[in-house]
């Protein structure tokens, strides 16, 4: 088994409400300085087989991504 | 300016419903061998000041992260 970590993020140019959400609510709390918040998942999961690392792409491709919208990094955790 | 990156992870042994549920969605879509799926976030963001990481912190503390359930991590992006 080997754990495989996926990050997805909202891709550039692509508006991210959560993102922006967060820059105000933190410039409301007073935190100054702050800007281009991004915000996006991180899927940590267990993967057996021969090539975990191609099952995890093809899991992104299929269900865990919205490649229209969002892009995808798979990495065996370090 | 310095572009600092938030990982928030539900804490070991808190119940991870969104886990739960891509676990389940995967294993019906055909893939096997997949366990312990955890579902978190990643906030990426551009921070001034003297000491980024530590106003990052005290966001993480005061907002971007419920400690009670969740574990944090904070570092410049490399």
């Amino acid at each position: 088994m080997t754990r495989v970590v996926v990050t997805v993020m909202p891709k550039a140019g692509v508006l991210d409400p959560q993102g922006q959400t967060v820059e105000g609510a933190l410039g409301r709390l007073g935190f100054g300085g702050v800007s281009d918040v991004r915000v996006g998942k991180r899927i940590e999961l267990e993967v057996g087989g021969d090539d975990p690392l191609a099952a995890v792409h093809e899991m992104c491709e299929r269900l865990l991504v919205n490649a229209l919208i969002e892009d995808y990094d798979v990495r065996a955790e370090s």
